[in-house]
């Protein structure tokens, strides 16, 4: 198996980047791609003392995209980036899965364009993992599709669900349709709409659907999958994210405040920890791309080599799952006429 | 004045609500119309040794809504529910402001029919105050309507706007639209058309508009009001609920490991118990129901009496602020033609 990584995406690249790619290689025995400046990689390998790694091969590409360049159009303006190349070689079969912590956009975009959905997938969803009580939890669409269709949250659903089962080794995931209220009739008519469908899905067997799930009851643990449009499942991503930021902080002012305090700190020093470990992206990996026709894997933005090493071992582990073969298999429950 | 308290209404009423409105009348020297079963009022009154209070007037009404009302009919099935004469007091003009901890989408229905719409305002919005960094942040709204339409929106970031100003004290509030970036083309179809509506009411100085909001950027303090539809806004409220409670159990799970945290816990707990009082719904009193001709006041379901003091005292100074007027003075910049 060979796993494509774009080498100079995101904050920290090229270092996080390539040498997070180098480890996953002697981690876990697969193929590993990097693709960027040849120069560049070389001397961060060398730098971290991995330049003769197995399964690392440097694939050469001479610019790059960076988080100012236009999603939509950088992939065409740009076809020497690293990301441009790294999915030019996922279309040709050079690679059977691609891992990059640059703009989200782009790699959307090149995601539909290079990858292609899967037959019957109306759009690709991005799907970030997030702790929550008792575990995590997949939201699923957090950002690729601002506008959605009751159809689309459908597909959302089971992709997510599919996920979780096969690569997540969640056994029945519980999916839940984000909404202001638990009862059938609450939503606006894209949620209504919604909860039909993945009610008779549910009914019939083919998803564990729980019903509605309020904002509340996401971080609580309520469902292993929350399905969500693009707009609010960003929203709500992003909340998550800025409440534990905010009371992260706090809880440091309470420890800092005085010498008692600090002593305090000491003793809960291993749970906080811990606590902080819950939180921590880098262990997670990245969000897949889910309904494309190649694994695809979004690290995010700020990827430490860890993170970056994380996201190949999240890709081998997709590319070994047989996904995207069980999408096509149901491919008949997730339309609508 | 007169604030009219349905005292029958909410997870802890008759206790809290008659309790909370007449301490309310003890302390800030204002009338309160307790509307409920006079011999169940009475009772709470004289165990709470509050039988005496200067300015607690009776209000019969023999019925009561439950949660499990229709909130749609449930006022004109009860009409002598203590929520439906509280509004028809309110619509006499016996009272000046109202106040409830009882079923919310009665209590909407209810502000709308006997309140009514401030003229040119097209919807009244749901708008809870919660707790961010450095202070506190109006959503607005948080869930009386899950469609909106951007001219809506616009009309939110007033009344938040206005709210916070007249009753929050707070000096040219910053408003933000919520949405799933900071870029100006961000959004589906309706965040972006109420950027643009925005954005043009920031340019003439009638609003503080600083732009989109991310969700990580609400719960930071990057505005004092966030605009958004029902939906999402309930679903950001909530998340933050449930975040909120999700970590504060995990911290508990640290403090409670061992001895040594126990200890740790000791010498922390003034902090804590500060940081808990950040997350304190009862302190902040309410949610008021902005748009609507006389100010109603939202208490949260679980409220105790503090909370029901506290959203009376909010009353108070809503009825006092002269808001409802200046929205009617602006209402000419708050309409798309």
């Amino acid at each position: 198996m060979k796993i494509i990584v774009d080498a100079m995406g995101g904050d920290n690249a090229p270092e996080s980047a390539v040498w997070g790619g180098a480890l996953a290689a002697r981690e876990y025995g697969e193929e590993v791609l990097l693709v960027g400046r040849p120069e560049t990689v070389e001397a961060v390998l060398k730098e971290k003392g991995l330049q003769d790694t197995q399964g690392v091969t440097i694939m050469p590409a001479s610019d790059l995209v960076d988080m100012h360049d236009d999603p939509a159009t950088v992939l065409r303006k740009k076809p020497d980036s690293s990301m441009a190349v790294a999915f030019k070689l996922l279309k040709a079969g050079e690679g059977d899965a691609l891992v990059s912590a640059g703009n989200t956009g782009a790699l959307l975009t090149g995601a539909t364009l290079f990858g292609g959905r899967i037959k019957g997938i109306r759009r690709g969803a991005l799907a970030p993992v997030m702790p929550c009580k008792g575990g995590q939890v997949m939201l699923c669409d957090a950002g690729a599709n601002t506008e959605c269709t009751a159809e689309m949250l459908l597909q959302f659903a089971f992709l997510g669900s599919l996920y979780a089962e096969k690569i997540g080794g969640v056994n029945r995931p519980r999916v839940g349709l984000v909404n202001n209220g638990t009862e059938d009739t609450k939503g606006d008519p894209l949620r209504k709409e919604a909860y039909i469908l993945l009610k008779k899905a549910g009914d019939e067997g083919r998803l564990n659907f729980v019903g509605n799930v309020e904002g509340s009851m996401v971080p609580l643990g309520a469902c292993d999958v929350a399905v969500c449009d693009g707009y609010s499942g960003n929203v709500m991503l992003k909340t998550i994210e800025g409440v534990a930021k905010f009371m992260a902080g706090e809880i440091k002012t309470v420890f800092m405040r005085n010498l008692a305090t600090k002593l305090g700190y000491l003793a809960c020093k291993k749970g906080m920890d811990d606590f902080r470990e819950l939180f921590n992206q880098d262990k997670i990996g990245g969000a897949p791309f889910l309904g494309i026709a190649k694994p695809v894997i979004k690290a995010h933005g700020s990827s430490n080599e860890i993170a970056v090493m994380n996201a190949v071992r999240q890709a081998i582990a997709y590319t070994k799952s047989g996904m995207i073969d069980a999408v096509s298999e149901n491919i008949a429950y997730m339309t609508v006429e």
